[in-house]
């Protein structure tokens, strides 16, 4: 089955918000096997939202979905678009009017002429009161398709797509499998990796698709099978990937996961090794990656982010004449970084960043765009010295942040 | 003038990446004059390429742009159909050719077919080499429309359009003014305040437009104006302006920015204040948003991520005695983190945050969802308790750090 996606909205055909309700209704699709089969990002005017339900309708997708333009002020026009489309009319829905007076009424806050539109929904829609907002999520059917109507704050759509809608979906339609699995190829052009793989790609069976998602340093290979027997798509699929180490070799290093920070955090546990960070440079950024991975506590212990000099003098110990005769942004504070980082929270493996990510450079005159990441790795010490002077203060932070992790993950492949 | 972008690519699609090459390239196109009239994001397939830019000719844009499908696997189908499209050829590029070479000799890599087809271009077009990249930035005039492909890496993308894309524009083109201004309102919900402004709405004048743009506890209010001449702009935009603190009263906390971050390090600098943050359940989420201010050195001092007990009692010098008593999720641990952080630091603002981020609850038993924010500030200490059970881990950090630096700002604006 497939999906149209429509997002409406003028904040977003600016620049100014960036839609993220797509990738995670298409993601929530996917999981269940309706592919989206396009995306459109249209203005919120009445004519261009009629005239793009309209070829949402002429398209081959089952499902519609449209998100955003159902608020309460004049610039949500989502509802009444979609009942001059439908050649229907808008009418009071109760029991939304009651709930939205209650969540009002919790709040502290009055009702207003505004705030009741928001209960005005199309007369054939069935509506879903959105337990996490005001304005209601509508499913309608019309002319062997559905189109479902999810407001535009994202927190709301997605809690509504998880609990209410993709639910809904799979109470109602029987849906074919789909299966995927990734792999990691690290230190491979792409290039030369797809010649590689030229005899394997063309002789895959049908139902299998492959597709290559570079990555930094590393290359994901991404196989989907969809069928309807899900034992036979598993075994063909596993059957493939079976044959791909062969003709890989070692730079595949994994067939299961292509998360760096699952990589890192599965072999942590597994050796049963503790981790810390010490970031300057990148300011929390690694700290926050690696907590964002559920379970993290097993094995990390913390970080300190030491942004000024007395800082890394005070709270890491690091010797006031090593900065004084290396700077800051140095090999050798890079080291003691990390070895105090993993001394301080008694840990393993530790890692720290030091450097300029700019506009500006240092108080030592270091350039922009120098940086020196630490590891700190079962009472060894390793450094590695980068320089990115074209890059932006947010891309200088991001890569700094991916390029020190990927340093640990390199150490671990190492030592596997 | 307007843009009509297209992004191309089945991992866009299936949710696995998102796109934020469309934001990018709308938000600098939106800087100089020129408004995105839609985003399409659709397949990778030869037809689909043709029949969507087909669509983009047929529009009243007058740039098409397309990102993605120029690399060199298999599934790379852009520059096959733009020369089908445009009843065109592909030629071999030399000096491209020349570039590629020298890039993979640079990197000890050798060409291979499939490398060398990046060189391959459609006849007519203009090739700009991608200073950051293999494949060849294009840029074609076409019915009184100029359609330019960038790549799908939004590194590539984003400097080949600040870099070359965007002067080229202005230099070929007599373009409008656009003139932006972003006010911020807290504690107004976004349907009283739109009555409040209705009278002044209705009386806009035609060239500046508004918009509402709620996010938490505040709402951005966008006006935007469009013309030729620049100081006629500014001076309707200022007289507009000048009438809402009357209307809105103090609930108008800027009419300057609309960064929360931004607002906060002016408060700092303006103060000769220091700050620094003790984080466990955010992880250094906000150490990281802090950070992504640039100049930040001069007002924050760092932060401790104290992810496990044992770091809040050695680093945060924690008594032991308060956690045993009250669990690391209390209001008493949250004060204890603010205080020592802001001790250690040698800050006059220090911000803590504890918490169970889940899935799974924490060794004491606390719920998921529980979290607490302690603050401290200039010797008084405040805190509050959340409790949020039915949001996923990324989003209770995210969730919660939003929460502290809001926090924090609102004691700011109740000292300005």
């Amino acid at each position: 089955m497939k999906a149209y996606l429509i997002t409406i909205g003028d904040e977003i055909l600016s620049g100014r918000t960036l839609d993220i309700n797509s990738n995670f209704i298409a993601k929530e699709l996917d999981n269940i096997g309706i592919s989206a089969i396009r995306f459109s990002i249209v203005s919120d005017k009445n004519d261009t939202i009629k005239q793009e339900l309209a070829k949402a309708f002429d398209s081959e997708a089952d499902f519609i979905f449209t998100t955003g333009g159902l608020g309460p002020t004049k610039d949500d026009k989502t509802k009444q678009a979609i009942a001059d489309f439908l050649s229907d009319v808008l009418i009071l829905h109760q029991p939304s009017l009651e709930y939205i007076t209650e969540i009002y009424c919790k709040n502290g806050r009055k009702m207003n002429e505004l705030t009741r539109n928001q209960a005005m929904v199309p007369s054939r829609s069935e509506v879903i009161i959105n337990r996490y907002g005001t304005a209601p999520v509508l499913w309608t059917k019309e002319n062997n398709k559905i189109l479902i109507n999810l407001p535009g704050v994202p927190y709301e759509t997605r809690a509504m797509m998880t609990e209410f809608i993709i639910p809904k979906i799979k109470r109602e339609f029987n849906l074919s499998y789909i299966i995927r699995r990734s792999l990691t190829v690290v230190d491979f052009p792409e290039s030369e990796l797809a010649l590689t793989l030229n005899d394997w790609e063309n002789n895959l069976p049908d139902f299998i698709s492959l597709s290559y998602l570079p990555s930094g340093a590393r290359i994901e290979l991404r196989l989907t099978v969809k069928g309807n027997n899900r034992e036979e798509l598993e075994s063909s699929l596993l059957r493939e990937i079976n044959k791909l180490p062969a003709i890989i070799g070692k730079r595949l290093v994994s067939t299961q996961t292509t998360n760096i920070q699952d990589i890192i955090a599965d072999y942590l546990k597994k050796n049963n090794l503790t981790f810390s960070v010490a970031e300057s440079l990148t300011g929390g950024t690694i700290s926050q990656k690696i907590t964002s991975v559920s379970g993290s506590s097993a094995y990390y212990k913390g970080g300190i982010t030491s942004y000024s000099v007395e800082a890394k003098e005070t709270l890491l110990h690091i010797p006031h004449d090593v900065i004084l005769q290396h700077t800051v942004v140095s090999e050798e504070v890079a080291k003691e970084m990390a070895k105090q980082s993993a001394r301080l929270f008694n840990t393993d493996i530790a890692i720290s960043t030091t450097g300029v990510a700019g506009p500006d450079s240092d108080d030592f005159n270091n350039p922009v765009g120098l940086a020196y990441i630490g590891l700190y790795f079962q009472k060894e010490i390793f450094v590695k010295k980068y320089f990115f002077p074209n890059l932006t203060r947010d891309e200088m932070i991001t890569r700094i942040s991916n390029k020190a992790l990927e340093m640990l993950y390199f150490k671990i492949i190492e030592n596997e």
